[in-house]
């Protein structure tokens, strides 16, 4: 069985076509965005391009689309997408007058985690928690081997559970989500100021100057014994710790599988918050449970979309 | 179809014979336990004996039993059980000797999230979280409209989510645990402590001494202006709203039952606690969602351990 997955990134447009059984790429393209402000429909055109490129034939059962932004629920509505700077737009209706009816949107989080568990560093796993740590935080929850989106497809949102009440602002406009301390984004902006108000790192030299210091050279000062850098990633591990120790200890998966260009980029970062992660995780919890790195890099969301749009019943636009 | 649910307290067993198409309670019985410190072996034929009482003529499919303690799996050992203090116990063995095969230990805030999901506060709901502060703080989690018990059934742990790294020490020997700020048992006993060291309280006053202070009485002084009781109550709140809110922003339900001792004894803390969960749950779950109280009071677990085992294949004691 074939289907199309396509992933609607920061700078371009990916699709791929897939033999779901066998959980395998045959043919990939891309396509980058023509402006910063891309509209809707512009957007909806591209992933036809994309689509009809890597499936001339029209051999697909349907196209699956990771998103990354909220939806709502199974109705096609992108509630908000930061990346586009899109609210309440109903980009499922605009994409299917492109592709046809069998066509889904997923948060590119659950495209993942389920891409994850269907062929990836969970496969063949019942329960599984995927959390990427990238520009920004997300998650997908992976239950009985079946994605679990949520009652409204905001499942897995670990990025906005609060880990200081009050604490730092997010880019959703909240105090004390997860993502205010350790994204990418958040990361980079942080130190930046603080090193523009007099703080001194190893990381500006590393990087050439205040502009250019972002997580991965935090890391390799950190690694280096760098003082600022040290108590920075004190901080940010102690928070990713507690929050994926918590989601854990809630929902109990037997496997945790992390991913992002953060976690990634910066592995003394990823090594000091599994750390806490043990140390903070309900501790029968740890029994049967490991942690492992993203086994499909860039394509999880591809693989996971394609896979849950050929298993899934055609569906109306139910709220 | 007829089953019985068992539910096994701090201070007795008690069993119904449950008519699980309907929902109905159809024959009730209860025995307290003879002493403090009773053997896996006396409470299994006490199990006995009150499930003969209510189903004399074994009309029954099987016999669900919620049990206060950490489960292995499917393997029908009891990991730890503060109520009993047992460790490491095969206690379904002994309850199938006296029972029968058809015999199954569920967490008790499994059975009790499954009875509410399928009788009670979130009846005909999906996707429910269901929490109950009371002596401990437990939760179980309904997905799909099927109990989800976790890889290791160690599903819903959420008193055991981390709300302050380093904090206060827990009765499950970690630290910083939602239940070591806001179950009743460590409510009560950091009040007392803190009245004994010179704190003063109107809640010593309507307790008749501070050796009497309770949740309870707490949240009578809170009510009426208390400086101490208001600043506790300010914290325990902010604590339990806050693991409220990262529950539902991570799992998504649609309905969030609460329960418990504490919640229904302390009603300013209630209210409290679900103004800070809207305050810090990821704005966008908040549509569709709401927040009940438990509609099935202390007959939830015998209900839900009822539906449960009629509901379920017979299993072996795989892990």
């Amino acid at each position: 069985m074939l289907a199309v997955g396509v992933d609607l990134g920061a700078t371009n447009a990916r699709a791929a076509l897939i033999d779901v059984d066998a959980g395998k790429v045959l043919a990939e393209t891309k396509r980058p965005w023509p402006s910063h402000d891309v509209a809707p429909s512009a957007v909806a055109s591209i992933v036809g391009t994309v689509v009809r490129e890597v499936d001339p034939k029209n051999e697909r059962v349907g196209v699956g689309i990771g998103f990354a932004g909220m939806l709502r629920g199974w109705s096609g509505v992108v509630v908000i997408a930061p990346n586009f700077g899109w609210k309440e737009i109903d980009f499922r209706s605009l994409v299917r007058a492109e592709v046809g009816e069998r066509c889904e949107l997923y948060n590119d989080l659950n495209a993942i985690a389920y891409g994850e568990a269907r062929y990836g560093g969970a496969r063949g796993v019942r329960d599984v928690v995927c959390v990427y740590v990238g520009t920004g935080v997300g998650g997908g929850l992976v239950i009985n081997g079946q994605l679990y989106a949520g009652a409204t497809h905001l499942g897995g949102e670990i990025g906005h559970t609060k880990v200081i009440p009050g604490g730092r602002l997010c880019g959703c406009g909240m105090r004390g989500c997860l993502e205010a301390y350790t994204s990418g984004r958040n990361i980079q902006k942080r130190a930046q100021e603080e090193l523009r108000g007099g703080e001194r790192s190893l990381a500006v030299e590393l990087a050439g100057g205040i502009d250019h210091v972002h997580a991965g050279f935090l890391d390799e000062a950190a690694r280096r014994g760098d003082v600022y850098a040290g108590r920075l990633w004190e901080e940010v591990s102690t928070l990713l710790g507690m929050a994926l120790a918590n989601a854990v200890t809630l929902c109990n998966p037997s496997r945790l599988v992390m991913g992002g260009g953060v976690w990634q980029g910066a592995p003394e970062l990823a090594r000091r918050s599994i750390a806490r992660l043990f140390e903070f995780v309900n501790q029968p919890s740890r029994e049967g449970f490991e942690v492992v790195d993203t086994a499909l890099g860039d394509s999880a969301g591809m693989l996971g979309a394609a896979a849950l749009i050929a298993g899934q019943p055609a569906r109306e636009g139910e709220g």
